[in-house]
């Protein structure tokens, strides 16, 4: 697996470590977005999945948005985002499913329109953080739902001490992270290499 | 002004029109995202505030972050997305305003890190739609706390029919939409040119 060096040096230098494990990234990845940088992060997605075939790049709103563009501005491909919803009546146009967010102590809806990705679709799965990996699978169900294939997924950074990457992997869904922290204190962040 | 006649051709092609003045281009802009065309929008956009000083942009979640995007990547300055909440205690670190959607019909605050921000910035601002203008208005209002120059506001498409475009030039704020529609019904859609 690839990791870029300098996302790991942006996180220590601007990454801001929160109680309950929160990696506080709003300098450049989540609120304020440094462009350029996330460019680069799309090119190193696209050379990682350049051989997979991939037709669609899909992600969450909102801060999955700008390194999924980034990844499908080079991949050449489209992108889609699922919105979240706080409770949705079940709709046959819809793909949809649930997912429970640790941060916020609560289930939301995720949900596409079934016309944007098609029984043919290979798709990139591609979100900013990986963690319990609860958005992530309810993205790939989503995947799932409209009959399309999982090309695999693309993180920016992935909390390799919380079990969503490993647990993801031993389905035989390919994840790849550029940066995997493997502990995280107030005074330092460790990456796996 | 400048129009993007290919953004009028995608939006008569693919774009729905439905019953309260709503048009949906979610196969382009608003879910799906054909990012090479938004590349695209965000090259104009850059031409068009190519000599205004713009140091940031500026958007809000969801639908603007693709298109401000875009436009960060050409004119080369990092992009900001204002985050929706519901209510909000009020802190010292954020700008913060209140936005009535006629969509949803009901007041939500935009809220910005106060550091994301700074008082030398000159901010484009970016949005997908302008249609009466209280969204804009909600993002002229966080640069103006956080004694910033607004450069200006892009808009993807301006429903010219509504009265928010109207309002903020007479402001004297510069207002450029890359297609404005005049009128719309069920059958056909008009441009103004």
């Amino acid at each position: 697996m690839i990791r870029i060096l300098e996302l790991e040096a942006k996180i220590l230098s601007e990454g801001q470590v929160f109680p309950g494990e929160i990696l506080k990234v709003g300098s450049f990845l989540n609120q304020q977005i440094d462009v350029g940088f996330l460019m680069k992060m799309g090119e190193e997605i696209a050379r990682l999945y350049k051989d997979s075939g991939v037709t669609k790049i899909l992600t969450v709103e909102a801060s999955g948005i700008a390194v999924a563009f980034a990844a499908a501005v080079k991949l050449q491909v489209p992108m889609v985002f699922a919105k979240k919803h706080q409770s949705l009546n079940l709709s046959p146009d819809l793909l949809k499913s649930s997912v429970f967010s640790f941060t916020h102590k609560k289930t939301y809806d995720i949900v596409v329109s079934r016309e944007y990705i098609s029984p043919d679709d290979v798709v990139l799965i591609v979100d900013d953080f990986l963690a319990k990996g609860n958005a992530l699978i309810g993205l790939i169900e989503l995947v799932e739902q409209a009959g399309a294939k999982v090309a695999g997924a693309a993180i920016a950074i992935e909390k390799g001490f919380q079990n969503g990457g490993e647990m993801i992997r031993k389905r035989g869904i390919r994840v790849e992270s550029l940066a995997i922290i493997d502990s995280m204190t107030d005074d330092s962040i460790t990456f796996r290499h």
